[in-house]
């Protein structure tokens, strides 16, 4: 079975993900028998499009963005043409827009009205529009699948959609911002102030240079909200989330936890209160029992309670473009796989 | 669509199995669109069988075993019929017998012949005859899973097929036993010798009479075998397994461990030694930085390294018969949901 990709976006993750497509169009087609071509990249001069499929063992050779995509088009002499949604999935990879979802959300959107499946990896539309989405999903019978958009590499909407499929999930927890675990874990280990350890993250290149989305919890706020109304039936917004981050975090603050042996973590939180689900963010102190206390550095986690499984709980997951872009691969084989 | 199943063996998984497609019956429609209904379960006296299903409220009054399908049948003025293989899907949850793998293997195949689809909770048939039993289900198109053979509700078949899926797997390491965890952590945490921390086990009701399979890691060797075979593509039999157990491991050398705060855990490994699959259980000492190293008491866990998503680890999954059926019930969910 033949798949027709369309990309939108063309950063690194896009560029990851064409890679793994090229080296493993041979184990995936012997495994599942799917064929992925990627047939079209649309950046901001407008769409590539070769009917045969791009030449992926050349467009990987050029660097990333609209140079990369220049650079193949007169390699190929072929031109950029005006953007459309012909094949049979999108896979959406425009650098994340918090603020409208564009131009994310129109092309999920046209791409579903004309036919296609959607894997996300970017969560901007998603995050400002999760119910239209949905909502267009269902009326053109699309599939949606992003696991790119809530921790990528680290399974967490899977692990709650099939792993745990028909168990009551009662509470949901997760570390599922790598930057702020990351200054956290500093400041306990190396007894650091928060700017101290943000300055170190962002010099690793862990932190970006306007490191707000991150630190304020607004990240792990936008991925708790798709993990709720995916996995719990909600139907919330960023609104409903209760966001408090790790910026006024203090030195002294970190030291109290350490003498008694417990840790700081960013938690993003979904839980019941009185048959009503509370989304939260917050600084928790969580003793050395806890199953998250133990996921450091950049490293993510998630925790499932279950009224039937018990605690499951899933740390890992690397953070670097190769496992989101990983991540979407795997969602495009769970879409299209037989059994 | 309606599912009929058969169920062999009605042991306390089974009856909770019951309970739970009992409970869960409406919520599983209205999420998945699948109507489960148990036509048959075969026990030692023959089949009772009802074409309009059975009254599962009336079975999970009575007990479990012979005697509470004779209640049943005495209750409901059914005869016990000669077992026969007609429905969609067989639940194979007789007693693991590991020698021959009987009476398990030959249901399952005869369910094939039948059409059948099959998800295995006992593990015997698989580890005595894997390859007979996938070679049957691909001759008959029948679909197998056996969440419940390999850890139950720990995921573990699952996360390597589905969370992973198109990953390159280079490395599984799991705790795969409660019972030989259990011992260790006591010994452990209470300084208690082999013997001492099994006559605890044995109290609580968590390592049985006869420990053997257990702390002998044979269990665990099954366990690995099976994932092994079905996820990393290995066609090994019991005998291929380099299995050591934990019943010579003494205080001290326990005490030592602690010494340099590294803890002794029983590890089912499948790793790969100059392209050959190697397959062991034994006993090995891991640092805090490992991620299995906080997995104590009853608790299992598993952790995969592959290539493009860096190293995924999962703890937690209850261990006890309610699991093991939620497992079962996600299995039979996987094999029938249309998304």
């Amino acid at each position: 079975m033949q798949k027709e990709i369309i990309i939108t976006g063309y950063g690194v993750v896009a560029k990851e993900l064409c890679k793994l497509l090229l080296d493993k169009s041979e184990s995936i087609m012997d495994a599942f028998g799917i064929e992925l071509k990627v047939n079209g990249i649309i950046g901001s001069k407008g769409m590539l499009y070769q009917r045969e499929g791009l030449n992926l063992a050349s467009l990987v050779m050029e660097e990333v963005g609209s140079k990369a995509l220049s650079n193949y088009a007169q390699n190929h002499q072929i031109s950029f043409l005006e953007p459309r949604f012909q094949g049979d999935v999108l896979v959406e990879c425009t650098p994340t827009n918090i603020k409208d979802g564009e131009p994310a959300l129109a092309y999920m959107l046209e791409a579903m009205d004309g036919g296609m499946d959607v894997v996300a990896i970017s969560k901007g539309a998603l995050v400002h529009s999760y119910q239209t989405i949905k909502d267009k999903a269902e009326s053109t019978r699309s599939k949606l699948k992003f696991s790119g958009a809530t921790a990528a590499a680290l399974p967490t909407i899977d692990i709650g959609e099939y792993n745990l499929a028909g168990c009551t999930i009662t509470r949901i927890e997760g570390i599922l911002n790598g930057t702020s675990n990351f200054i956290l874990t500093s400041m306990y280990e190396d007894n650091l102030s928060f700017s101290e350890a943000l300055k170190i993250a962002q010099r690793k290149g862990i932190a970006e240079a306007n490191p707000s989305l991150d630190i304020k919890g607004f990240d792990s706020g936008c991925k708790i909200l798709l993990l709720a109304n995916e996995l719990l039936g909600t139907n919330y917004t960023i609104d409903d989330v209760s966001i408090n981050g790790i910026e006024h975090l203090t030195r002294d603050d970190i030291v109290k936890t350490k003498m008694k042996q417990s840790r700081v973590k960013l938690l993003a939180r979904a839980y019941k209160d009185e048959e009503k689900v509370v989304l939260d963010v917050q600084p928790c102190e969580l003793d050395q029992a806890h199953p998250l206390y133990h996921v450091n550095g950049t490293n993510k986690g998630i925790l499932f309670e279950t009224e039937e499984m018990g605690t499951i709980c899933t740390t890992g997951g690397a953070s670097h473009p190769r496992g989101a872009a990983a991540a979407a691969l795997k969602d495009l084989i769970n879409l299209y796989r037989k059994s």
